[in-house]
């Protein structure tokens, strides 16, 4: 039996654009596999504003992003769409036929006739540190961005760098396990709640945390690819080098193109070019639709996103189906299946 | 007092599109003046299919074409549209500052600064024969397309042309007023009530309707431009004239542009051509949107008439206030007037 999942169209991305693109493939009877690096369906809307109300949203004076998901969700189930959660699409590679294959962070291979990418403002991922060789160090678990288990840092030599609450918080409880911890910020002053602060003054003061104030991070050694060292500096130019078997910086989220930056499609500042006839990107069968598409006289309205899908879902069938023609029905006359 | 009606757009259909249109107007901070021909709002969709559900606007599974017109009315109440119905367009004319003047069959006239057409697919109007010099004996009243009053025909020699319910049925009731009644069809055998067939029958064979099968129309004879004859023709080519007041061809209702064909607009098959980035027409100022509107890829669903209406409200904002940026903000920071 294959692990393959066979689909006809890939859609990354399971925000309100994307749910509408699986209505859209439905409608053109082609199946869809939807996949989202968030544990629930719904992008940002669910995940940001679940109950804040949209009002821009065409036929509904007023609705709360939840709702606005929930109705989406209730419109594409009829075409039996294949949710992929929890897992980022990192590689598409073209084959032969003009089909594609996807592989997701957890494993999961997709072959898609097309790829639709709904991925709004693309995926929430760490404000990485602009050190000289720092992916090598990244790949080697010498600079993380998250603590998944605390274990995993017990007896190392941990440098933190950020002044907000996580910085405080995860050295607060590192300190506990590791066997050092430094904690680096440009200023004196941490954002942080008052008693993570006081905490904070008193490991400080006993030696358990070092602080690092005001230094900023400015290198990074090694050997044979391990991290052995963390270089900071003052503002003047003062450098010292922190003893560090891990580096963790806190600088906060921010929205990322991630690994779809690699496919080779043209970008424009972090968003895909497309046509705005079909939402076809620069590679044949990959199409572009919602926040992250752009075009001359793009709006960034969740409405001109359906809009786009559906234009991407007839250019995706065309692509799929060279030879078919589209018999072109209104819903009323076709209805959808499972519908009264 | 001015008996001009001001306004930012005008815009010319009250359906789907052009309600959500004055939305987008209005979240744009222009004030809108809508018009359409029929007697209430929703075009289309109330017209014709008010209780048919539809399954493709999104975040609808499904709603029927009056719910639709009734959420899309709601969502543009806050900004206060002015409805002129039952009355068509039938004069746009460009004024200097790029404002329009446009004025309506019944007699208004509006001054906007930008005119935005959503007019479906045009107006209900009269299949026309292609007869020479018809327009002129439209003018005259020599040949007309529906009977508003009865009387109007008494004592008059009148041809009628057709096979379907209307032809008979009138042929039968002016039978009772006019001077003559000749009843043109091009088959023997009409399309009609069984009653209404055997009262045909009947008055045909006691000579008040003559009948003129299979005949088609051939052509127009009159003198300073009043009807005095229509010519009739076999297939075979055998004509005849039948001595006419007046000519009342059903051949039932087709979509037509009607005035709008005459604005100098670029058309394309009874449609008119635009940009698709920002729906403008060949006349600046003038937009067209929904499916009278024609582009490369066009897809003529309502949901692609909702991104239109808003492309084309950011233009008509930038044609009528061109030093003034849209702050462009998503409408849950924005929200609308009188909104919770």
């Amino acid at each position: 039996m294959s692990d393959i999942l066979s689909t006809d169209v890939a859609i990354i991305g399971a925000g309100p654009v994307g749910l509408f693109a699986v209505f859209e493939a439905g409608m053109l009877g082609l199946k869809a596999v939807v996949i989202d690096a968030l544990d629930g369906i719904g992008g940002q809307c669910s995940a940001l504003y679940p109950e804040k109300p949209i009002y821009d949203i065409p036929a509904h004076p007023a609705i709360d992003g939840q709702t606005l998901v929930d109705q989406l969700e209730a419109q594409a189930a009829p075409f039996a769409p294949y949710y992929l959660l929890e897992q980022q699409v990192i590689a598409v590679e073209p084959r032969e036929g003009g089909r594609f294959r996807l592989k997701t962070s957890t494993g999961a291979k997709i072959d898609a006739g097309a790829v639709i990418i709904a991925a709004g403002c693309g995926a929430f991922g760490p404000n990485r540190p602009p050190l000289a060789g720092l992916e090598a160090y990244e790949a080697t678990k010498g600079v993380q961005y998250m603590v998944r288990r605390r274990e995993d840092f017990r007896d190392r030599k941990v440098v933190i760098a950020g002044g907000g609450d996580s910085a405080v918080d995860w050295a607060l409880s590192l300190a506990e396990v590791a066997a050092g911890v430094a904690l680096v910020h440009r200023r004196p002053k941490f954002r942080a709640a008052p008693e993570s602060l006081r905490q904070l003054d008193d490991l400080a003061k006993s030696g358990r945390i070092e602080m690092v104030v005001p230094y900023q991070l400015d290198g990074l050694e090694g050997t044979d690819g391990q991290l052995t060292g963390v270089v900071v500096s003052t503002l003047d130019g003062q450098k010292k080098v922190l003893p560090a078997d891990v580096l963790l910086p806190f600088y906060g989220l921010a929205m990322t193109l991630g690994p779809i930056a690699h496919w080779g499609l043209g970008l424009e500042d972090s968003r895909i070019a497309v046509e705005q006839r079909n939402c076809a990107t620069n590679v044949p069968g990959i199409y572009a639709v919602g926040d992250i598409a752009v075009y001359p006289g793009k709006l960034k309205l969740i409405l001109s996103g359906f809009a786009e899908a559906a234009a991407a879902c007839h250019a995706a069938h065309a692509h799929i189906h060279p030879d078919k023609v589209v018999h072109f029905e209104y819903s009323t006359s076709k209805g959808v299946p499972g519908a009264a």
